[in-house]
């Protein structure tokens, strides 16, 4: 059997979940304390981060790596095109919201509101929180600028790129640090990946202590 | 013409620079003061980053995504090999230098003695410079046991994770922030890539203010 070691609010875990439950694969999900390591999980990921996907009898690391070997390795449905500029568009997607957005919004506002909580770590740091909460209305204009000339993020058909974009934002909308009215056409994105079935993994997700808003599985939200 | 718009000591523009100069795509380089963004250089990349590669009538950025364009597009000779294990296996480690090696390393040692200067962003904070002088030993040791079992970082060919870890080490050996004399299979590895001609281009930076050490462009350093 296939075995992911995860932990539900990570954008990175949630990209290969979203990939795998896309192209069909299943797959154990087992949770691990990452900031606790122990010297097996070490072994598993030197790096000392999740996901690690265990298939094919292979150790799989670092989610884009990851979410290409699934490519590659089962290539129905695409998640990338096929013409090499487009597959450098969704990439470059990846990289945008991976690195800048990860850096600058998902672990300013995630990070201090949940995992610090989790892991023992103190409480939020204001100036932090703030920077992200002002930040991520960046990220939603430049998002609707994208949508305003494609039917998805990275062109006309739907890519890596929109689950990377949608495990970012599904993270921020599980603590409601989204604000989903101001920019329709966002929302309108959000709420057609949201209601695929390969969603539905997310949507039951329950981080103890952090109850989920109500509007958070609810596709009309 | 192709163009790159780069900083001379940054690793990812060092990696698009190699691997342009390993397919012999002829580029000419122009200085961007990334930290003074100008309006036009935002509008080539809204990310406010480096490298920017202007070629095929299209704007590229993000140095994974330019490598993996360049890779499908001028695909002599490979950086990548065709298995998808083998695959995973470079793209790993391409993150592991990118994410990991650069927050740990690159960007404690490289940013706090020279980036702050030029920037006119201050002094290096000592704690920073500190940590990446300790934690590059770990990092050294980890690609002895790499090359311990392999010829080269990803496996028995030459690939881009080796032009990756190359870009960083390079920076750093600017600096003389590499203590050569740690890992001997990491100094012979090193030697290796140093003496392709791909990597004169790299010898031969001069940042203002920051003569090279005589090793730096030394072939028998």
């Amino acid at each position: 059997m296939n075995r992911l070691y995860h932990v539900p609010l990570s954008p990175f875990c949630r990209k290969v979940r979203l990939t795998l439950a896309e192209k069909k694969i299943e797959v154990e999900l087992v949770e691990e304390r990452y900031w606790e390591p122990t010297p097996e999980f070490l072994r598993r990921n030197p790096a000392g981060k999740v996901p690690i996907l265990r298939m094919d009898s292979r150790v799989l690391t670092e989610s884009q790596a990851i979410c290409e070997y699934l490519e590659e390795t089962v290539p129905n449905p695409p998640l990338m095109p096929k013409d090499p500029g487009a597959r450098h568009e969704v990439r470059r997607l990846c990289s945008w919201f991976d690195d800048k957005f990860q850096n600058e919004v998902t672990s300013k506002l995630v990070y201090e509101r949940v995992n610090k909580k989790v892991m023992a770590q103190g409480y939020p740091d204001s100036k932090n929180v703030k920077f992200g909460a002002a930040r991520i209305k960046y990220h939603l204009d430049y998002m609707a600028w994208l949508l305003d000339q494609r039917r998805w993020l990275a062109g006309d058909v739907m890519t890596l790129a929109d689950f990377t974009a949608a495990a970012h934002l599904s993270c921020l909308d599980y603590i409601s640090d989204v604000d989903w009215h101001r920019q329709p056409a966002v929302k309108d994105w959000y709420a057609k990946i949201k209601s695929r079935p390969s969603f539905r993994t997310l949507l039951v997700d329950q981080i103890s202590g952090f109850p989920p808003p109500a509007h958070y599985a609810d596709l009309d939200f």
